[in-house]
């Protein structure tokens, strides 16, 4: 925890310069404001430009865009997160967003965590899971800390499956799990015998089958070419992925049919794909993470190069400064909830 | 031939009344014009509303609307033209547009007359082709004379395999062709071996894979819905089809892989589709037929239910008179050529 981190412990009384809103949105959350009326002076002070050692922010900045936009990510294969992921072991787990020890954990991503270690065989139960939690052997890191991605919960598990994304301009990799579809599901907190079911089918059957049509495809698929071409048919990609989920299954097609070994199974696979549209998701994802990723390291930066939450506090890190969290708690979402 | 398309072979001179606009378009193709400085009187004129007869113009356009809203068309199989197209036969080309005889048809129609009557094995070349025609054993109908539709050239000869669409809400059906893609093809009048080749191809291997894999569709393929779709994807479903050829893919998918009898076949078939975005167009276009030729028969409506050309004539015909062709000449489009 940084210094930063440590104010919000205490109780506080806010100081608010400025925007009138600001004042608003922290006396909602019950926190006592003294709103100054304040307005900055219309001239005389110059723009921030330059970090203290004296670095431009604008061709920091510059060249953070320039990365970003030059970035190509190709999805080049799959592999299974203990044996492809930089730093995983047999004994971890990655969550979504900034670092989180299990105490602080909210209910789905504790969830997610046991459901993975019953699918991992580590646990027979959730109890059983809670304790081997307890007893410190397992060892919680965030995706972002080993080039992964994880959509909600974002747990990864050592047996589970994963596809590679590598950015072709500068040779990162990124990783990041199957999409399971919505519903009661691993990534959502879910658990019992359907979720670890479906969990031990993605990897017994779809990863195979998807491996082996990418293994046949030497340039791999272009996923950001289908993101932006999914991007003018109406997708976000992020909570909508029909026309990109429509056209990887397009693209990998042909590879599929050449490497089917069972047409039950590969009916099933395109099934499965065909019914989630948010498959894309899991592609569009690592896609991002392996072109940003590319563009972290640059002195002076202000361009936000990760946001993430892990369901308690929410995270980013900046292109100039990529092992830094700031975070701060993770508000309530307003929003429709089902 | 109607008294009003008689008139259209003698020179004339246009009195024009009302809009300027229509005096120039006719100027413009070099027809002499008299332009009357007309408006119409602000009241007074009682608006047309019922036929000679009686009939409500409104109530009647209302039913046809009605109809066409409420027709829902559906894939529901696939067989060879002369066994399931009504009044096919052996010695019959069907032609896009409106009827018209081989002395009158424009060069990319007659092209792919000829290449059709190659491809069925009833000329070995287009000289031979030619004189079949001149024969007189050949007999030439439009698509729209079958419940079908053709895009461009539109030539439906009596090997080609068909889509069969039904109006599950009508019960009438519609056919077309499947698509052969961009480039040389027989529907742009193309002619060669590479062009019987691919339409051979597609009876013999893209047709069987289709159909097999439909036959296990007891609720065959909803095209209105997949119509629906891609509209919200960027498709109009006539020049652009990316979105729905998409979707198709992954409806009839599952089905292609349970059917599958050699892997190489449904490479090669999937790859076919992914590789032409327009696929599509001939299920919308027969998709299309089947819902508005169910509103036909109307009397009364005013409503047009055929918008068809066979690159010499343009014609249109209505919902309270099907049978009949209001007919003239195709002009040239003003458009990008390539």
């Amino acid at each position: 925890m940084t210094k930063i981190n440590d104010i919000f412990g205490k109780d506080l009384t806010v100081l608010n310069v400025g925007l009138a809103s600001m004042a608003k949105s922290v006396s909602d959350q019950g926190v006592k404001v003294i709103d100054l009326d304040w307005q900055p002076p219309k001239a005389g002070i110059p723009r921030l430009r330059t970090t203290k050692s004296g670095v431009s922010m604008d061709a920091a900045n510059q060249e953070v865009v320039s990365r970003i936009k030059g970035g190509k990510a190709v999805l080049v294969g799959m592999g299974i997160a203990r044996a492809v992921i930089p730093g995983m072991h047999d004994h971890m787990i990655l969550h979504a967003g900034p670092p989180i020890e299990w105490g602080r954990m909210c209910g789905p991503t504790r969830g997610a965590v046991m459901g993975a270690l019953i699918y991992e065989g580590l646990a027979q139960d959730e109890e059983e899971a809670v304790k081997l939690v307890e007893s410190g052997t397992i060892e919680f890191s965030p995706c972002h800390h080993h080039h992964a991605v994880g959509p909600m919960a974002g747990v990864v598990s050592p047996s589970m499956p994963v596809f590679i994304l590598e950015n072709k301009t500068f040779g990162n990799r990124a990783y990041c799990t199957q999409n399971e579809g919505l519903g009661k599901v691993l990534r959502y907190g879910g658990m019992g015998p359907e979720v670890y079911a479906r969990l031990k089918w993605m990897e017994t059957d779809l990863y195979p089958t998807l491996d082996r049509a990418l293994q046949t495809l030497p340039n791999g698929i272009d996923i950001k070419s289908l993101i932006a071409q999914a991007m003018h048919m109406g997708d976000e990609c992020h909570n909508r992925n029909r026309a990109a989920t429509s056209l990887f299954l397009r693209a990998i097609g042909p590879a599929l049919a050449r490497t089917n070994k069972d047409n039950e199974v590969l009916a099933k696979v395109i099934e499965f794909i065909d019914r989630n549209d948010h498959f894309f998701l899991n592609l569009s994802m690592p896609a991002g993470k392996a072109m940003l990723e590319a563009a972290e390291g640059v002195e002076g930066s202000t361009i936000v190069t990760v946001m993430a939450r892990n369901g308690t506090d929410f995270g980013i890190r900046l292109a100039s400064m990529p092992e830094r969290w700031f975070t701060a708690p993770a508000g309530k979402v307003q929003g429709l909830y089902f």
